[in-house]
């Protein structure tokens, strides 16, 4: 096995992504150690149970003791008071990062830490399931998935490339950004597709003439997808509008105008316009399945054959 | 096996749908004889390549010719006239069905056809995958998947009863309703979904700041997903949204209604309005679950573990 990038790896955080970057980084040997912290202490115990971790710490502090690497994996409304937090007991050279689906509030809270001697890298690992808690977890999440690392102007860049050779050990592609531009790729990416999904699963479940058992049955037409992203993490997902508000109220507007357009279109029987808008979509699919993201199969290949 | 509910069933159409109703039909011996026409040359010979027909016609009255039941499988906006073009040339007795996604215009045309001797019930297995054509068929396709009839007031018993037979045999559950409230229910669980999947894709590939290389490569955020209907055959969806224009412009102003109570709560970081929304939806996908219409698999299982 190759050797270890970092020697020790604290993971503050242990759910769904937190518990599986301990996991691949253990299972690929990218880290020496992994010690982890969980404000739950029934999480902390379930981390020892299911053995993801060398060691779980009661305080955030004593587990980045000794770190060369931080792992902060709490929802994104948090990460930036847990780093303020946890500044006086970084070890000096140590790099801190996150997987947060927001960057900008987190680049800002590294750059008022304070300590000039440890490298503030955010990071976002664009991976994950609908499913929540240290359980939900798997070491081949970031295996073809992308990683953005959003560093600061004028960051060392061997600490990039050491957080760089990190992710790649997990499976992962990484690319660089700026954090601004981060959170509006995302907006567009995830952010917006959830906003959408949690309000048309809210519209069906709100409905007086259909009943919420058609609504479940009849859903193999389309709606049952929507579900899926819907029931991803409730705080986790309250944390990303609120701290990436900019950029998805932005799109959203944009979503909003688009579709006074095509709800136009069928009020006055424009069937042109749906139907190039229709086929024009067909090929960006083809282009995410083309770019590795996506699985080929009809209905994702959920459906047994 | 057991006895064929029907003697000689056409098809009219060979899309995903027609081409899974002829394979099922004949895996499941539902029928003794399944005689197809498509008005694409291409696809009739297809057709007998692929085997799941025992003759194509080269015109749609000579398939239906001694029928006992006759199932239209074309898109939506063009049933009601070949139904009507077909009335003279139906056999004494038979049952005509469709799949199409909208009811009323169905049921509108069936109930015109002026041949007392016929059986008219509009139909939709609320089944199917993003890809389209016969090759795209297969037979489980309608396995543990709802069927809704919707026969006409005073209708035969027998011949609805025959009709379900024929659905179960090829393993789905049917249910009986009115065309109107098919329409409503449809428009919330399958139309509106599509519209938005549709819609949301395109606002993506339209934003000048975020580049398609972008959107594809860090699409598993969740936009991913979205891609899938939004890949689904152009035509059929076109039809669908001219053809049920009333409800799915009514739920589309619910939809946007409740967009916009979201916008503002993430405007004015009510973050207790969107947790508990989030919360709520949550409850919903394990419904859908619970009912068998979608695999409790993380992603629906997409990501190989």
């Amino acid at each position: 096995m190759k050797s270890p990038v970092y020697q020790r790896m604290a993971v503050i955080g242990c759910g769904l992504i937190g518990s599986s970057v301990a996991r691949a980084a253990r299972a690929t040997g990218a880290v020496g150690e992994v010690v982890v912290y969980d404000a739950d202490p029934g999480v902390r115990r379930r981390a020892l149970e299911l053995g993801f971790a060398d060691g779980a710490e009661d305080e955030a502090a004593k587990a980045v003791a000794g770190a060369d690497l931080v792992m902060l994996a709490t929802p994104v409304g948090v990460i930036g008071e847990v780093a303020t937090a946890l500044a006086p007991a970084l070890t000096p050279g140590a790099t801190i990062t996150d997987v947060g689906s927001c960057k900008a509030v987190v680049a800002e809270a590294f750059a008022k830490l304070g300590r000039d001697d440890i490298h503030g890298i955010p990071g976002h690992p664009v991976a994950g399931t609908e499913k929540s808690g240290p359980d939900a977890g798997f070491a081949e999440l970031f295996h073809n998935r992308w990683v953005i690392l959003c560093p600061p102007p004028n960051g060392d860049t061997a600490a990039l490339e050491r957080l760089t050779a990190f992710w790649t050990r997990l499976g992962a592609k990484v690319e660089a950004m700026d954090a601004t531009h981060h959170d509006l790729v995302l907006a567009v990416t995830s952010h917006l597709p959830h906003l959408i999904a949690y309000n048309i699963v809210g519209t069906a479940a709100d409905m007086e003439t259909v009943t919420q058992a058609e609504v479940m049955k009849f859903s193999a037409g389309g709606f049952r997808d929507f579900t899926r992203i819907a029931a991803s993490d409730p705080t986790m997902w309250r944390d990303i509008f609120l701290n990436n508000k900019g950029a998805v109220l932005e799109i959203l507007a944009r979503f909003t105008e688009d579709l006074a357009m095509l709800s136009r279109a069928i009020r006055w029987d424009e069937g042109d316009k749906l139907h190039d808008l229709f086929t024009r979509t067909r090929d960006i699919r083809r282009g995410v399945i083309a770019a590795g993201q996506e699985t080929a199969e009809p209905n994702f290949g959920r459906d047994k054959r």
